[in-house]
């Protein structure tokens, strides 16, 4: 018998109707699956927000200022931001990453310094890193999610910051996954009319100047940011770590998409925790088959869709558990 | 200017994009209505668990024996279904009371002894319950609301277990609130094709005893449970004491049509926690224009859903209570 047989046939034993308790049983077996185990557990939850400014941002793809980024760093360490209040009820820490921050940081015992450069290039003049920064961020991220699967770290919750990356995913999500930029591409942070207009043609003109298809790590390079190269690092290293990764918005998403597209397996290890309002999440989502469990017209980012998240996982690993079976009942 | 516009304006003032936290701004919102205040709390939340027995399930309307009822009510009492876990996780208490089971129940600090009856009669052949019980179920729950709010229970979700309620809880949707019994009529905890047939058949005989529509109290006394009619009046007492309900699957949602049937403000307390899987409950929504915040495809009943939801309530309190303003950022 397989573990997936087994853990289904230990759900089917719990103390109630046959599948009643939906995704939160298919969850139980993802978890279970993820970990090997028949009880997995939710330990030492962290959400990892990585943080990057781009070149872009001058050439008008966002409604707010790179400066935006630093501050909302400053906000997560001082554990007042959306993200840090989700993360704390459900049991979370927050860890930052400053993957390319284009501002000084100071030293902070919830920031890892991992600097990869002061924001990137401006990919609508050419590529935002080198091939040699993209892989520098991969590796990166692959230690710092050793040192927290080293430390008991069982569960990652993925999060960003980086006025200026909607575009950066939406132009990842074309170039590696294939679909259409005229859907990736929204308001993200909140553009107007006349904004996403700008924002759509700054769009075009970065994704005239590379082929209609480039590799994952050559996309990376193309168009950005240190951040979202850290997060498919992250994603690949985590599920090789067997540590379940919980995907943000559209971000991570594209993320994943890019990670996808080095080592397909590292989707298993993959709980997408919400639909983002933002519109091009749907087309992402479709590519990889992935349903996300919360649907609640968030936009944000930071990682707060995926703290939300945390609390199922809890009641998915509870079940398996912690539960009675039918037969202690009747 | 409105509480509403007050409350509205502190969401606008977040570190955050304007509306990007979706429906946890809505949740905000309403919570700080029903409290009444800028700064709502998830206080001491509590799943209060209502249990009693249906005679109809003797006519054949559920896949399990009656006697399931009180042995689920004994896994409550010992902490291990799922009702539980979820509960413990999001720092809530499952308090269950006897309305009405049919079968002696031991003394224990987490279940109030309010038993109306040994189970209601089989409304098939007749009325489930005098007028005189339907209304001491009303008072009754009334009273049990009182002392939690009164302990500081601030949000209570409710939850409920009884053999055969989903068919109470169709005939109760049909007659007080009109969509067609057909519709609202599922397999419940798990029947097989004959056994909903069967119930279907049951389900028709007892509707054909009484007018097409029916006083909400009259509704509760023809169809019962002891269980619902109790869950209606926590609804419309808790309503009044301005604590905020958090409203499980069909059954919950049936007792919400009848009190909103007796008092439709009671409505502006009720969060509706998840979209149950069981077929009827879409149509009992859409009656009440309510639109859950999970859809997971559940339908165990107990209080799982509403105690799944507890996390987004707390979050939503924590984003007006304790995140950072945009003027804290810049």
């Amino acid at each position: 018998m397989t573990l997936d047989d087994e853990l289904r046939r230990a759900l089917d034993e719990k103390a109630k109707p046959l599948g009643s308790l939906g995704r939160i049983e298919e969850l139980a077996v993802q978890l279970g699956l993820i970990q090997g185990t028949l009880r997995p557990r939710v330990a030492d939850p962290v959400v990892l927000v990585f943080a990057g400014d781009h070149g872009a941002v001058a050439s008008g793809v966002s409604a707010y200022p790179s400066a935006v980024t630093a501050a909302m760093v400053q906000t997560y360490l001082a554990g007042r931001a959306a993200v840090n209040l989700f993360a704390r009820q459900a049991g979370g820490r927050v860890v930052v990453v400053d993957a390319g921050v284009a501002a000084g940081l100071p030293a902070h015992p919830g920031l890892v310094a991992a600097k990869v450069g002061w924001g990137t290039q401006d990919w609508a003049r050419g590529p935002a890193m080198t091939p040699a920064e993209a892989e520098s961020c991969l590796r990166q991220a692959a230690s710092i999610v050793d040192g927290l699967a080293d430390g008991g770290c069982t569960v990652l919750a993925l999060g960003e910051m980086g006025i200026g990356n909607t575009a950066s995913a939406a132009l990842l999500a074309h170039k590696v996954a294939g679909p259409a930029l005229e859907g990736l591409v929204g308001r993200g942070a909140g553009l107007d009319d006349a904004g996403l207009a700008r924002k759509r043609a700054v769009v075009a003109q970065g994704a005239a100047r590379t082929p209609a298809t480039l590799a994952p790590v050559d996309a990376l390079a193309e168009y950005g940011g240190f951040e979202i190269a850290m997060l498919a690092g992250a994603i690949l290293r985590a599920a090789e770590r067997r540590v379940c990764v919980v995907v943000d918005g559209v971000i991570v998403t594209a993320a994943a998409i890019v990670a996808h597209a080095m080592r397909p397996e590292c989707l298993a290890a993959c709980v997408f925790a919400h639909r983002s309002a933002e519109p091009g999440h749907d087309a992402m989502l479709a590519h990889l088959g992935a349903k996300p469990l919360l649907d609640l017209g968030m936009r944000l980012g930071e990682g707060s869709g995926a703290a939300l998240a945390l609390p199922l996982l809890r009641a998915a690993a509870a079940v398996l558990s912690d539960m009675a079976d039918l037969r202690d009942v009747t």
